[in-house]
């Protein structure tokens, strides 16, 4: 089952993932790194484009990644080229040379600048890819390029995920239309900072790079910095924003108020592939929200649900449908944030079970049959101040040890 | 299968836990707050004391840690009084009350005052504390005192233990014979500062509370504050010294080297608890050692080693016998240290499997049958400085899921 929290208000979701804004063309393709399914994922803007791209923050850094880094820096970037099924991190020189490799291949076979290039590599880490399989795909992705090819390029950055991960929304700004779509992938080593393995968004809004950056860090951190599944960071994480202006008209930022609008539609496109990420963590029976309000300001309420999102204790608890607000409350304190218990309240699928310095009489039996959904909300009600964030993970289970633990058998 | 560390040269483990040094008494019985087993503790010396006590960072602290806190500022607390089976935790002003009653009657049944009293729960959080049967438990813990009560009191502070944790060593010092005890408990929520639920050291050494303050913080840093189970921190996380002098003879301070002597056993002590407790973490089939060399110092050391030891998917590669050593690199990038993976070998079970770069060129199958073992050793070895610290975890089994979805239930 997959649901989709409601369009904001005007807004409309709509089909084609990153192929859904104009100007953009996208394939995916089997080129034999992965046991079966395609594997390998092209995505660019044909005209030129401004872009902002976020990357993990571990010390350990992909060599796509390190590629990918130089290229973004000129914020031009208009072209994603990437593999699933080998990550090319702790590859050294070769892995580098590689990588580089990548984005020569699609920029030759496009006509578009090598340096306009991201490269994303997801899988295993520490084998070499097997460049005669990559430089073969990279060919057929080029030839089967094509602007419906978005739901094809989410299908090919997949590994151990179950579902695709791809959305497209429309908005009325300021009289034209304009669209935004995105692909996701990652199930596992999911945790802030730009906690996901990629999430690849495109635009055809008209923006300048500082604009984008903007609204794509803001957008970040109420979504792939609010995710969690089992608190390992990726070697691999990328996140980027293309934005073409083939919508035409007025940079959104010379009318703040264009600006706030599509602030608002890539949040929640952000927010809806965080979900669907969150949704489809290994081993996952449910996804989970945790809300934070009430907070003194947006980084303690990220502080603290996350510190609950995290909490392997806490995420156990809800895979067993138990309504045990104890451990909510020891993982919210792990932080050292101070909170007073006489002015907080916790709900669990709608139940309160702590008020105010006490348990909230609530039937426990009821709670724990509330919790049998697939969509548990979690709520963590301060009155200290008015900032709110909610994050976003799922329970933790006997599958999540097993894929794991057999992963690579 | 219980295995220790040989004894630091001229050193030798001993029996009776805390109530191996001179001049302690301990009892351990059976009050009725667990469906079965002893859950109630009591231990003193019957003179005077000096002493440190460290506790969680946890924003919620439990009633019973902040009437510790209150009473370890004069540094001459000599008794703990400890349950088990609920936590007296987010119970508010009745729940302070009780921990002060714990105290109180405690002091009132030894004439030790009040306030030289610590006072422990651990369990259910979110429960009221039994205080008949706890008022009862203490009367009787006060008659059946002994100075062969350490081990007894050891059992009556296990919650989800299988085992009890104890541990006592003998040093010579000076010419007089010091001995130091030990008891902990804790099995999930373990996390640091001061990863254990408790761990409570008594000593007949004579020391002033300034050294004893100093050796405390010190063995902690590398024992407790190593330790990891599920990188969950605990609301009643106490870690405790207390020495009466008995031992005789100068002061420890007064001659640097008897101080290092003592430090250096009180380390060993506390590292055996810290190994303890990682072996019985929840679901563990095996106690794991991460022993990171060659950092610049010994906070990136700790850093690193807790980060790989956290990572729920090196622990569950550990679980299944999986020599992964690209989710080892990924784990310690996480805290953002520079890391040149050049200059870097990493061991699994004493086989090399990353070395300067690359895979170590290893047979996969034999090191994995290597990894079947009780005691893993994982050596993470850089080039950048002279520090060093083991990290003590356990691997993460279906079973961890399984008591914890169940733990109430």
């Amino acid at each position: 089952m997959k649901t989709r929290l409601p369009a904001p208000p005007g807004m409309t979701w709509i089909d084609g993932a990153t192929t859904a804004p104009r100007g953009f063309r996208a394939a995916g393709v089997r080129c034999g790194i992965k046991t079966k399914g395609p594997d390998l994922a092209l995505l660019a803007s044909m005209t030129e484009a401004v872009s902002c791209a976020l990357f993990t923050t571990n010390a350990v850094k992909a060599a796509p990644v390190l590629v990918s880094m130089e290229h973004a820096a000129s914020r031009q970037v208009r072209g994603f080229v990437a593999n699933s099924g080998c990550a090319n991190c702790a590859t050294g020189e070769r892995g580098l040379q590689d990588a580089y490799e990548m984005a020569r291949l699609a920029a030759e076979g496009l006509g578009i600048p090598e340096d306009q290039w991201l490269v994303g590599s997801t899988g295993v880490i520490g084998t070499f890819l097997p460049m005669e399989k990559v430089r073969a795909g990279i060919d057929e992705a080029v030839e089967s390029l094509s602007p419906e090819g978005g739901p094809d390029a989410a299908r090919a950055i997949m590994t151990t995920d179950t579902r695709d991960k791809q959305v497209a929304l429309e908005v009325e700004i300021g009289g034209r239309t304009v669209r935004i779509g995105g692909m996701a992938k990652g199930v596992g080593m999911i945790q802030p900072n730009v906690a996901t393995m990629f999430a690849i968004m495109t635009t055809d809004a008209p923006l300048d790079p500082e604009a984008l950056e903007r609204c794509l860090r803001a957008a970040a951190n109420r979504s792939f910095n609010c995710l969690t599944v089992d608190g390992d960071m990726s070697t691999n994480d990328t996140v980027a924003l293309f934005a073409n202006g083939a919508a035409g008209g007025d940079p959104l930022e010379s009318h703040p108020d264009h600006l706030a609008r599509f602030q608002a539609a890539l949040e929640a496109v952000c927010v809806d592939l965080a979900r669907q990420v969150a949704r489809d963590g290994e081993g996952a029976t449910k996804l989970v929200e945790v809300r934070v309000s009430g907070a003194r300001t947006e980084s303690d309420a990220r502080a603290l649900a996350l510190a609950i999102a995290n909490s392997n204790l806490v995420k156990t608890a809800f895979f067993g449908n138990d309504p045990n607000w104890g451990r909510i409350l020891m993982a919210a304190g792990n932080p050292g944030i101070p909170l007073d218990l006489n002015r907080l309240r916790v709900t669990l699928a709608g139940h309160p079970v702590f008020e105010y310095g006490r348990p909230a009489g609530h039937d426990e039996a009821a709670v724990s049959r509330a919790m049998e959904t697939e969509e548990l909300l979690v709520t963590f009600e301060m009155q200290d101040g008015d900032a709110g964030v909610s994050a976003y993970t799922c329970d933790f289970s006997y599958d999540y040890v097993k894929i794991n633990a057999e992963y690579r058998t």
